[in-house]
Protein backbone atom coordinates (compact mmCIF):
# COMPACT_ATOMS: atom_id res chain seq x y z
CA UNK A 1 0.00 0.00 0.00
CA UNK A 2 0.89 3.60 -1.10
CA UNK A 3 0.12 6.32 0.22
CA UNK A 4 1.16 9.92 -0.70
CA UNK A 5 0.83 12.77 1.44
CA UNK A 6 0.15 16.40 0.39
CA UNK A 7 1.76 19.24 2.77
CA UNK A 8 3.67 17.94 5.50
CA UNK A 9 2.15 19.84 8.65
CA UNK A 10 0.81 18.32 12.05
CA UNK A 11 -1.49 16.01 10.43
CA UNK A 12 0.47 14.43 7.50
CA UNK A 13 3.54 13.86 9.54
CA UNK A 14 1.65 12.05 12.72
CA UNK A 15 -0.15 10.11 10.45
CA UNK A 16 2.96 9.09 8.04
CA UNK A 17 4.78 7.94 11.50
CA UNK A 18 1.55 6.00 12.54
CA UNK A 19 1.29 4.52 8.34
CA UNK A 20 5.10 3.46 8.83
CA UNK A 21 4.84 1.37 11.68
CA UNK A 22 2.19 -0.34 10.45
CA UNK A 23 4.42 -0.98 6.87
CA UNK A 24 2.62 1.11 4.98
CA UNK A 25 5.14 2.61 2.41
CA UNK A 26 4.40 6.86 2.48
CA UNK A 27 5.25 9.26 0.15
CA UNK A 28 5.38 13.30 -0.31
CA UNK A 29 7.11 16.16 -1.60
CA UNK A 30 9.51 18.70 0.44
CA UNK A 31 9.66 22.00 -2.15
CA UNK A 32 9.67 25.24 -0.63
CA UNK A 33 9.59 23.31 2.79
CA UNK A 34 11.35 24.14 6.07
CA UNK A 35 14.52 22.81 6.63
CA UNK A 36 13.33 21.48 10.18
CA UNK A 37 10.42 19.86 8.47
CA UNK A 38 13.23 18.44 5.36
CA UNK A 39 15.02 16.70 8.55
CA UNK A 40 12.12 14.95 10.07
CA UNK A 41 10.99 13.94 6.60
CA UNK A 42 13.84 12.00 6.28
CA UNK A 43 14.39 10.66 9.81
CA UNK A 44 10.61 9.14 9.56
CA UNK A 45 11.99 6.99 6.30
CA UNK A 46 9.74 9.02 4.44
CA UNK A 47 9.63 8.50 0.67
CA UNK A 48 10.71 12.31 -0.82
CA UNK A 49 9.67 13.03 -4.32
CA UNK A 50 10.82 15.73 -6.63
CA UNK A 51 7.18 17.28 -6.55
CA UNK A 52 3.74 16.71 -6.44
CA UNK A 53 2.81 15.42 -9.35
CA UNK A 54 4.72 12.49 -8.67
CA UNK A 55 3.20 11.79 -5.63
CA UNK A 56 0.32 11.67 -7.42
CA UNK A 57 1.40 9.41 -9.85
CA UNK A 58 3.12 6.75 -8.08
CA UNK A 59 0.45 6.61 -4.92
CA UNK A 60 -2.76 3.95 -4.11
CA UNK A 61 -4.30 6.38 -2.03
CA UNK A 62 -3.66 10.54 -1.99
CA UNK A 63 -4.18 12.57 1.43
CA UNK A 64 -4.65 16.00 1.22
CA UNK A 65 -3.71 17.98 4.19
CA UNK A 66 -2.49 21.67 3.61
CA UNK A 67 -3.26 24.80 5.14
CA UNK A 68 -7.15 25.64 4.33
CA UNK A 69 -6.37 28.01 1.94
CA UNK A 70 -4.20 25.90 -0.30
CA UNK A 71 -6.87 22.92 -0.46
CA UNK A 72 -8.61 23.61 -3.93
CA UNK A 73 -5.07 24.82 -5.26
CA UNK A 74 -3.40 21.82 -4.49
CA UNK A 75 -6.09 19.68 -5.84
CA UNK A 76 -6.02 21.56 -9.26
CA UNK A 77 -2.16 21.33 -9.81
CA UNK A 78 -2.65 17.42 -9.22
CA UNK A 79 -5.68 16.65 -10.23
CA UNK A 80 -5.52 15.38 -13.81
CA UNK A 81 -2.39 13.30 -13.01
CA UNK A 82 -3.21 10.85 -10.49
CA UNK A 83 -5.39 7.53 -10.64
CA UNK A 84 -5.13 7.52 -6.74
CA UNK A 85 -7.95 7.99 -4.22
CA UNK A 86 -7.65 11.31 -3.49
CA UNK A 87 -8.57 12.18 -0.04
CA UNK A 88 -9.55 15.92 1.14
CA UNK A 89 -9.01 16.24 4.83
CA UNK A 90 -8.34 19.58 5.00
CA UNK A 91 -10.30 21.65 7.88
CA UNK A 92 -12.73 23.77 5.03
CA UNK A 93 -16.35 23.73 4.40
CA UNK A 94 -18.04 21.41 2.21
CA UNK A 95 -18.03 23.60 -0.45
CA UNK A 96 -14.52 24.24 -0.87
CA UNK A 97 -13.79 20.04 -0.42
CA UNK A 98 -16.67 19.90 -2.87
CA UNK A 99 -14.71 22.60 -5.23
CA UNK A 100 -11.43 21.28 -4.76
CA UNK A 101 -12.38 17.84 -5.49
CA UNK A 102 -13.98 18.75 -8.94
CA UNK A 103 -10.33 18.82 -10.16
CA UNK A 104 -9.53 15.49 -9.41
CA UNK A 105 -9.96 14.07 -12.97
CA UNK A 106 -10.67 10.29 -12.19
CA UNK A 107 -13.59 10.72 -9.97
CA UNK A 108 -11.80 8.62 -6.95
CA UNK A 109 -12.74 11.05 -4.12
CA UNK A 110 -13.05 11.35 -0.57
CA UNK A 111 -14.54 13.90 1.66
CA UNK A 112 -12.44 13.49 5.26
CA UNK A 113 -12.43 14.97 8.69
CA UNK A 114 -10.12 14.61 11.48
CA UNK A 115 -12.47 14.59 15.13
CA UNK A 116 -10.53 15.67 18.51
CA UNK A 117 -6.83 15.83 19.04
CA UNK A 118 -4.36 14.65 16.46
CA UNK A 119 -1.77 15.76 18.74
CA UNK A 120 -3.02 13.60 22.06
CA UNK A 121 -4.54 10.85 19.29
CA UNK A 122 -2.66 10.28 17.27
CA UNK A 123 -3.00 7.80 14.13
CA UNK A 124 -5.82 6.53 16.36
CA UNK A 125 -7.88 10.10 16.02
CA UNK A 126 -10.93 9.85 14.60
CA UNK A 127 -11.76 10.27 11.39
CA UNK A 128 -15.04 10.26 9.63
CA UNK A 129 -15.25 10.44 5.86
CA UNK A 130 -17.58 10.39 3.09
CA UNK A 131 -17.49 9.79 -0.56
CA UNK A 132 -18.34 7.19 -3.02
CA UNK A 133 -14.57 5.91 -2.85
CA UNK A 134 -14.59 6.27 0.83
CA UNK A 135 -14.76 2.11 1.38
CA UNK A 136 -11.05 2.22 -0.43
CA UNK A 137 -10.02 4.99 2.03
CA UNK A 138 -11.16 3.19 4.89
CA UNK A 139 -8.65 -0.02 4.23
CA UNK A 140 -6.08 2.32 5.77
CA UNK A 141 -8.30 1.05 9.13
CA UNK A 142 -6.12 -2.22 8.82
CA UNK A 143 -2.73 0.12 9.12
CA UNK A 144 -3.90 1.69 12.63
CA UNK A 145 -6.02 4.57 11.10
CA UNK A 146 -8.86 4.86 12.85
CA UNK A 147 -11.82 5.66 10.07
CA UNK A 148 -15.36 5.95 9.91
CA UNK A 149 -17.29 6.02 6.78
CA UNK A 150 -20.67 8.08 7.36
CA UNK A 151 -22.37 8.38 4.11
CA UNK A 152 -21.74 7.89 0.51
CA UNK A 153 -21.81 11.59 -0.80
CA UNK A 154 -18.71 14.14 -0.96
CA UNK A 155 -19.26 17.01 1.87
CA UNK A 156 -21.44 15.25 4.20
CA UNK A 157 -18.04 14.26 6.67
CA UNK A 158 -17.30 17.96 6.41
CA UNK A 159 -20.46 19.09 6.66
CA UNK A 160 -20.62 17.22 10.06
CA UNK A 161 -17.48 18.51 11.25
CA UNK A 162 -18.57 22.41 10.91
CA UNK A 163 -21.73 21.52 12.75
CA UNK A 164 -19.13 19.77 15.16
CA UNK A 165 -17.18 23.06 15.30
CA UNK A 166 -20.15 25.05 15.91
CA UNK A 167 -20.82 22.87 18.78
CA UNK A 168 -17.33 23.37 20.35
CA UNK A 169 -16.92 26.82 19.61
CA UNK A 170 -20.30 27.82 21.17
CA UNK A 171 -19.39 26.16 24.25
CA UNK A 172 -16.37 27.77 24.33
CA UNK A 173 -17.44 31.27 23.52
CA UNK A 174 -20.34 30.75 26.15
CA UNK A 175 -18.10 29.67 28.85
CA UNK A 176 -15.50 32.54 28.20
CA UNK A 177 -18.68 34.73 28.22
CA UNK A 178 -20.18 34.06 31.04
CA UNK A 179 -16.98 33.45 33.72
CA UNK A 180 -15.76 36.46 32.30
CA UNK A 181 -18.72 38.29 34.19
CA UNK A 182 -18.46 36.09 36.90
CA UNK A 183 -14.89 37.13 37.11
CA UNK A 184 -15.74 41.03 36.94
CA UNK A 185 -18.14 40.16 39.65
CA UNK A 186 -15.46 38.28 42.05
CA UNK A 187 -17.03 35.39 41.85
CA UNK A 188 -15.42 33.29 39.12
CA UNK A 189 -14.17 30.85 41.51
CA UNK A 190 -17.62 29.88 42.77
CA UNK A 191 -19.03 30.23 39.34
CA UNK A 192 -16.57 27.03 38.54
CA UNK A 193 -17.33 25.73 41.49
CA UNK A 194 -21.30 25.62 40.77
CA UNK A 195 -20.90 24.28 37.50
CA UNK A 196 -18.88 21.34 38.61
CA UNK A 197 -21.97 20.43 40.46
CA UNK A 198 -23.89 19.51 37.90
CA UNK A 199 -21.41 19.09 34.88
CA UNK A 200 -19.57 16.01 34.59
CA UNK A 201 -16.27 15.12 36.15
CA UNK A 202 -13.33 16.81 34.16
CA UNK A 203 -15.16 19.36 33.67
CA UNK A 204 -13.38 22.50 35.13
CA UNK A 205 -9.60 21.41 33.51
CA UNK A 206 -11.77 20.98 29.83
CA UNK A 207 -13.53 24.20 30.99
CA UNK A 208 -10.44 26.10 31.47
CA UNK A 209 -8.28 25.12 28.59
CA UNK A 210 -11.08 25.89 26.16
CA UNK A 211 -11.26 29.55 27.94
CA UNK A 212 -7.94 29.81 27.71
CA UNK A 213 -7.70 28.88 24.01
CA UNK A 214 -10.28 31.02 22.70
CA UNK A 215 -7.85 33.66 23.65
CA UNK A 216 -4.78 32.23 21.96
CA UNK A 217 -7.02 31.45 19.00
CA UNK A 218 -9.68 34.45 18.67
CA UNK A 219 -8.90 35.44 15.36
CA UNK A 220 -8.49 31.87 13.55
CA UNK A 221 -11.66 30.99 15.35
CA UNK A 222 -13.54 34.04 13.63
CA UNK A 223 -12.57 32.83 10.94
CA UNK A 224 -13.76 29.30 11.39
CA UNK A 225 -17.06 30.61 12.33
CA UNK A 226 -17.68 32.88 9.78
CA UNK A 227 -17.62 29.64 7.46
CA UNK A 228 -19.99 27.59 9.85
CA UNK A 229 -22.57 30.65 9.94
CA UNK A 230 -22.58 30.32 5.76
CA UNK A 231 -23.05 26.95 5.99
CA UNK A 232 -26.07 26.82 9.11
CA UNK A 233 -28.10 29.86 7.61
CA UNK A 234 -29.33 28.04 4.60
CA UNK A 235 -31.12 25.51 6.99
CA UNK A 236 -32.47 28.21 9.99
CA UNK A 237 -31.65 31.83 11.69
CA UNK A 238 -28.51 30.34 13.38
CA UNK A 239 -28.95 32.61 16.66
CA UNK A 240 -26.18 30.71 18.46
CA UNK A 241 -23.72 30.34 15.89
CA UNK A 242 -24.13 33.96 14.73
CA UNK A 243 -23.17 35.52 18.26
CA UNK A 244 -20.72 32.80 18.34
CA UNK A 245 -18.59 34.29 15.04
CA UNK A 246 -19.36 37.83 16.82
CA UNK A 247 -17.43 37.07 20.23
CA UNK A 248 -14.66 35.74 18.61
CA UNK A 249 -14.06 38.85 16.00
CA UNK A 250 -14.65 40.71 19.11
CA UNK A 251 -12.17 39.13 21.47
CA UNK A 252 -9.96 38.72 18.97
CA UNK A 253 -9.79 42.73 18.15
CA UNK A 254 -9.71 43.41 22.06
CA UNK A 255 -6.59 40.95 22.42
CA UNK A 256 -5.16 43.16 19.80
CA UNK A 257 -5.29 46.04 21.57
CA UNK A 258 -2.67 46.10 25.08
CA UNK A 259 -5.73 47.96 27.34
CA UNK A 260 -7.49 48.17 30.26
CA UNK A 261 -9.71 45.07 28.66
CA UNK A 262 -6.93 43.31 27.75
CA UNK A 263 -5.01 43.14 31.12
CA UNK A 264 -8.12 41.81 32.68
CA UNK A 265 -8.51 39.03 30.26
CA UNK A 266 -4.89 38.02 31.20
CA UNK A 267 -5.18 38.59 34.78
CA UNK A 268 -8.31 35.75 34.03
CA UNK A 269 -6.03 33.55 32.43
CA UNK A 270 -3.27 33.76 34.75
CA UNK A 271 -6.19 33.38 37.67
CA UNK A 272 -8.04 30.35 36.51
CA UNK A 273 -4.76 28.92 35.38
CA UNK A 274 -3.50 28.53 38.84
CA UNK B 1 -35.55 24.61 65.90
CA UNK B 2 -38.71 25.79 63.71
CA UNK B 3 -39.03 26.64 60.11
CA UNK B 4 -41.62 28.35 58.54
CA UNK B 5 -42.18 27.79 54.81
CA UNK B 6 -44.15 30.63 52.57
CA UNK B 7 -45.81 29.30 50.05
CA UNK B 8 -45.81 25.16 49.27
CA UNK B 9 -45.21 24.52 46.09
CA UNK B 10 -42.63 21.46 45.13
CA UNK B 11 -39.31 23.51 47.11
CA UNK B 12 -40.93 23.87 50.08
CA UNK B 13 -42.77 20.53 50.32
CA UNK B 14 -39.94 18.31 49.41
CA UNK B 15 -37.35 20.69 52.31
CA UNK B 16 -40.22 19.95 54.33
CA UNK B 17 -40.08 16.42 54.37
CA UNK B 18 -36.56 16.28 54.40
CA UNK B 19 -36.55 18.34 57.58
CA UNK B 20 -39.70 16.98 59.54
CA UNK B 21 -37.64 12.94 59.09
CA UNK B 22 -34.68 15.29 60.70
CA UNK B 23 -36.81 16.22 63.70
CA UNK B 24 -37.58 19.75 62.90
CA UNK B 25 -41.15 21.41 63.40
CA UNK B 26 -42.29 22.79 60.33
CA UNK B 27 -45.04 25.60 59.96
CA UNK B 28 -46.99 26.83 56.56
CA UNK B 29 -50.28 28.39 55.82
CA UNK B 30 -52.84 26.79 53.52
CA UNK B 31 -54.47 29.94 52.83
CA UNK B 32 -56.06 30.04 49.29
CA UNK B 33 -54.16 26.71 48.19
CA UNK B 34 -55.56 23.85 46.86
CA UNK B 35 -57.32 20.30 48.30
CA UNK B 36 -54.34 18.56 46.57
CA UNK B 37 -51.80 20.73 48.73
CA UNK B 38 -53.74 20.95 51.72
CA UNK B 39 -53.59 16.91 52.38
CA UNK B 40 -50.49 16.50 50.97
CA UNK B 41 -49.34 18.85 54.22
CA UNK B 42 -51.50 17.45 56.69
CA UNK B 43 -50.37 14.02 55.44
CA UNK B 44 -46.46 14.85 56.24
CA UNK B 45 -47.23 16.31 59.66
CA UNK B 46 -46.76 19.82 59.00
CA UNK B 47 -47.94 22.52 61.20
CA UNK B 48 -50.86 24.58 59.76
CA UNK B 49 -50.52 28.26 60.63
CA UNK B 50 -54.33 30.47 60.13
CA UNK B 51 -51.81 33.05 57.73
CA UNK B 52 -48.52 33.79 57.15
CA UNK B 53 -48.04 36.54 59.60
CA UNK B 54 -48.59 33.42 62.07
CA UNK B 55 -45.58 31.67 60.08
CA UNK B 56 -43.41 34.49 60.63
CA UNK B 57 -44.03 35.51 63.93
CA UNK B 58 -43.41 31.62 65.21
CA UNK B 59 -40.82 30.66 63.16
CA UNK B 60 -37.00 30.47 63.93
CA UNK B 61 -36.32 30.67 60.40
CA UNK B 62 -38.78 31.49 56.93
CA UNK B 63 -38.03 30.57 54.10
CA UNK B 64 -39.64 31.92 51.28
CA UNK B 65 -40.63 29.66 48.31
CA UNK B 66 -42.67 31.09 46.03
CA UNK B 67 -43.95 31.69 42.59
CA UNK B 68 -41.17 34.79 41.04
CA UNK B 69 -43.81 37.05 40.44
CA UNK B 70 -44.37 36.79 44.60
CA UNK B 71 -41.36 37.19 45.85
CA UNK B 72 -41.88 40.72 46.62
CA UNK B 73 -45.28 40.59 47.80
CA UNK B 74 -45.15 38.17 50.83
CA UNK B 75 -41.90 39.72 51.93
CA UNK B 76 -43.66 43.15 52.02
CA UNK B 77 -46.40 41.35 53.91
CA UNK B 78 -44.85 39.79 56.65
CA UNK B 79 -41.88 41.80 56.40
CA UNK B 80 -42.49 43.93 59.84
CA UNK B 81 -44.00 40.75 61.64
CA UNK B 82 -41.29 38.34 62.30
CA UNK B 83 -37.83 38.19 64.27
CA UNK B 84 -36.83 35.17 62.46
CA UNK B 85 -34.22 34.94 60.09
CA UNK B 86 -35.87 35.39 56.57
CA UNK B 87 -34.65 33.08 53.49
CA UNK B 88 -35.53 33.97 49.83
CA UNK B 89 -35.38 31.15 47.88
CA UNK B 90 -36.91 32.03 45.10
CA UNK B 91 -35.37 31.95 41.38
CA UNK B 92 -35.31 35.37 41.22
CA UNK B 93 -33.01 38.22 40.13
CA UNK B 94 -30.30 39.84 42.59
CA UNK B 95 -32.04 43.02 42.08
CA UNK B 96 -35.68 41.57 42.96
CA UNK B 97 -33.90 39.37 46.06
CA UNK B 98 -32.71 42.84 47.60
CA UNK B 99 -36.02 44.72 46.90
CA UNK B 100 -38.00 41.89 48.61
CA UNK B 101 -35.33 41.46 51.66
CA UNK B 102 -35.31 45.41 52.05
CA UNK B 103 -39.15 44.72 53.26
CA UNK B 104 -37.88 42.70 56.17
CA UNK B 105 -37.47 44.75 58.80
CA UNK B 106 -35.28 43.08 61.60
CA UNK B 107 -32.93 43.02 58.81
CA UNK B 108 -31.64 39.27 59.62
CA UNK B 109 -31.93 38.56 55.57
CA UNK B 110 -30.87 35.70 53.84
CA UNK B 111 -29.83 35.34 49.80
CA UNK B 112 -30.57 31.57 48.59
CA UNK B 113 -30.67 29.76 45.74
CA UNK B 114 -30.92 26.02 44.83
CA UNK B 115 -28.52 24.70 42.16
CA UNK B 116 -29.88 21.17 40.30
CA UNK B 117 -32.68 19.56 40.53
CA UNK B 118 -34.58 19.25 43.94
CA UNK B 119 -37.08 16.55 42.16
CA UNK B 120 -33.95 14.49 42.26
CA UNK B 121 -32.08 15.22 44.61
CA UNK B 122 -34.18 15.93 47.58
CA UNK B 123 -33.30 17.75 50.55
CA UNK B 124 -29.55 17.15 49.79
CA UNK B 125 -30.24 19.10 46.74
CA UNK B 126 -27.45 21.83 46.91
CA UNK B 127 -28.15 25.52 48.14
CA UNK B 128 -25.83 28.14 47.71
CA UNK B 129 -26.42 31.03 50.25
CA UNK B 130 -25.18 34.77 50.88
CA UNK B 131 -26.20 37.81 53.38
CA UNK B 132 -25.00 38.45 56.73
CA UNK B 133 -27.78 36.34 58.23
CA UNK B 134 -26.36 32.66 56.46
CA UNK B 135 -24.66 30.92 58.95
CA UNK B 136 -27.81 30.77 60.87
CA UNK B 137 -29.57 29.48 57.90
CA UNK B 138 -26.91 27.18 57.36
CA UNK B 139 -27.39 25.74 60.73
CA UNK B 140 -29.91 23.60 58.89
CA UNK B 141 -26.70 21.94 57.43
CA UNK B 142 -27.53 19.75 61.05
CA UNK B 143 -30.94 18.36 60.03
CA UNK B 144 -30.27 17.01 56.44
CA UNK B 145 -29.86 20.36 54.26
CA UNK B 146 -26.76 20.74 52.20
CA UNK B 147 -26.23 24.34 51.95
CA UNK B 148 -23.28 26.45 50.79
CA UNK B 149 -22.36 30.07 52.28
CA UNK B 150 -20.55 31.66 49.09
CA UNK B 151 -20.41 35.56 50.48
CA UNK B 152 -21.80 38.09 53.30
CA UNK B 153 -23.68 40.22 50.96
CA UNK B 154 -27.33 39.51 49.62
CA UNK B 155 -27.49 39.38 45.93
CA UNK B 156 -24.37 37.25 45.43
CA UNK B 157 -26.09 33.80 45.71
CA UNK B 158 -28.67 34.81 43.07
CA UNK B 159 -26.08 36.56 40.78
CA UNK B 160 -24.61 33.03 40.94
CA UNK B 161 -27.68 30.98 39.84
CA UNK B 162 -27.92 33.81 37.32
CA UNK B 163 -25.01 33.14 36.17
CA UNK B 164 -25.10 29.41 35.98
CA UNK B 165 -28.37 29.73 34.66
CA UNK B 166 -27.11 31.85 31.83
CA UNK B 167 -24.48 28.80 31.15
CA UNK B 168 -27.13 25.64 31.31
CA UNK B 169 -29.57 28.02 28.99
CA UNK B 170 -26.74 28.71 26.47
CA UNK B 171 -25.47 25.13 26.16
CA UNK B 172 -29.38 24.02 25.58
CA UNK B 173 -30.05 26.15 23.11
CA UNK B 174 -26.70 25.60 21.29
CA UNK B 175 -27.57 21.99 21.19
CA UNK B 176 -30.86 22.69 19.68
CA UNK B 177 -29.79 24.58 17.04
CA UNK B 178 -27.00 22.55 15.76
CA UNK B 179 -28.91 19.39 15.93
CA UNK B 180 -31.91 20.67 14.49
CA UNK B 181 -29.13 21.90 11.31
CA UNK B 182 -27.93 18.53 11.63
CA UNK B 183 -31.49 16.90 11.70
CA UNK B 184 -32.57 18.88 8.91
CA UNK B 185 -29.24 17.73 6.74
CA UNK B 186 -30.30 14.89 7.88
CA UNK B 187 -27.29 14.00 9.73
CA UNK B 188 -28.23 14.10 13.47
CA UNK B 189 -27.76 10.65 14.55
CA UNK B 190 -24.02 11.10 13.01
CA UNK B 191 -24.16 14.57 14.72
CA UNK B 192 -24.70 12.91 17.99
CA UNK B 193 -22.64 10.14 17.72
CA UNK B 194 -19.86 12.62 16.79
CA UNK B 195 -20.06 14.63 19.53
CA UNK B 196 -20.15 11.54 21.91
CA UNK B 197 -16.23 11.16 20.92
CA UNK B 198 -15.32 13.86 22.69
CA UNK B 199 -18.22 14.52 25.44
CA UNK B 200 -17.99 12.91 28.50
CA UNK B 201 -20.38 9.76 29.45
CA UNK B 202 -23.68 10.35 29.05
CA UNK B 203 -23.66 13.12 26.94
CA UNK B 204 -26.01 11.67 24.52
CA UNK B 205 -28.85 11.37 27.56
CA UNK B 206 -28.51 14.94 28.65
CA UNK B 207 -28.19 16.94 25.30
CA UNK B 208 -31.52 14.76 24.65
CA UNK B 209 -32.86 15.74 27.95
CA UNK B 210 -31.73 19.48 27.36
CA UNK B 211 -33.32 19.35 24.06
CA UNK B 212 -36.80 18.30 24.74
CA UNK B 213 -37.24 20.78 27.84
CA UNK B 214 -36.29 23.71 25.97
CA UNK B 215 -39.58 22.75 23.83
CA UNK B 216 -41.36 22.40 26.08
CA UNK B 217 -40.37 25.79 28.51
CA UNK B 218 -38.94 27.43 25.59
CA UNK B 219 -41.28 30.60 26.64
CA UNK B 220 -40.37 30.54 30.52
CA UNK B 221 -36.20 30.50 29.83
CA UNK B 222 -36.98 32.99 27.42
CA UNK B 223 -38.72 35.66 30.08
CA UNK B 224 -35.52 33.98 32.44
CA UNK B 225 -33.09 34.79 29.75
CA UNK B 226 -34.25 38.54 29.71
CA UNK B 227 -33.25 39.10 33.39
CA UNK B 228 -30.05 37.18 33.20
CA UNK B 229 -28.95 39.50 29.87
CA UNK B 230 -30.47 42.40 31.90
CA UNK B 231 -27.47 41.91 34.88
CA UNK B 232 -24.91 40.80 32.33
CA UNK B 233 -25.25 43.69 30.49
CA UNK B 234 -24.03 46.17 33.38
CA UNK B 235 -20.29 44.34 32.94
CA UNK B 236 -19.91 43.70 29.34
CA UNK B 237 -21.46 42.67 26.14
CA UNK B 238 -23.34 39.69 26.51
CA UNK B 239 -22.97 38.18 22.75
CA UNK B 240 -24.06 34.65 23.32
CA UNK B 241 -26.41 35.37 26.34
CA UNK B 242 -28.59 37.92 23.88
CA UNK B 243 -28.55 35.22 20.98
CA UNK B 244 -29.73 32.49 23.62
CA UNK B 245 -32.65 34.86 25.02
CA UNK B 246 -33.35 35.53 21.18
CA UNK B 247 -33.56 31.70 20.53
CA UNK B 248 -35.71 30.93 23.08
CA UNK B 249 -37.92 34.50 21.94
CA UNK B 250 -38.35 32.80 18.58
CA UNK B 251 -38.32 28.68 19.72
CA UNK B 252 -41.93 29.88 21.81
CA UNK B 253 -43.46 31.61 19.05
CA UNK B 254 -42.69 28.83 16.76
CA UNK B 255 -43.86 26.39 18.84
CA UNK B 256 -47.07 28.40 19.48
CA UNK B 257 -48.26 28.25 15.86
CA UNK B 258 -48.86 24.02 14.41
CA UNK B 259 -47.47 24.67 11.13
CA UNK B 260 -44.56 23.22 9.10
CA UNK B 261 -41.80 24.04 11.65
CA UNK B 262 -43.71 23.05 14.58
CA UNK B 263 -44.31 19.42 12.65
CA UNK B 264 -40.46 19.33 12.10
CA UNK B 265 -39.71 19.65 15.88
CA UNK B 266 -41.61 17.13 16.71
CA UNK B 267 -40.30 14.70 14.63
CA UNK B 268 -37.42 15.67 15.59
CA UNK B 269 -38.07 15.03 19.12
CA UNK B 270 -39.39 11.62 18.67
CA UNK B 271 -36.53 10.78 16.75
CA UNK B 272 -34.21 11.20 19.41
CA UNK B 273 -36.26 10.53 21.98
CA UNK B 274 -36.52 6.85 20.46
Amino acid sequence: MKVGFIGFGEVASTLSKGLIDNGVEVYTSLEGRSIKTCSLAKEMCINICKDYKEVAVISDIIISAVVPAKAVEVAREIGEYSNAVYVDINNVSPKTVKKALSYIKNHKTVDAAIIGSIKRNGIKVQIITSGKSATQFAKLKDYGMNIKIIGSEIGQASTLKMLRSSYTKGISALLFESLYTAYKMDLDNEFLKCLELTECPGFRESAISRIISSGFHADRRAQEMEEVLEMMSDYDNPFISRATAEFFKTLSKKLDKIDKKFEDYKNLFEKISD
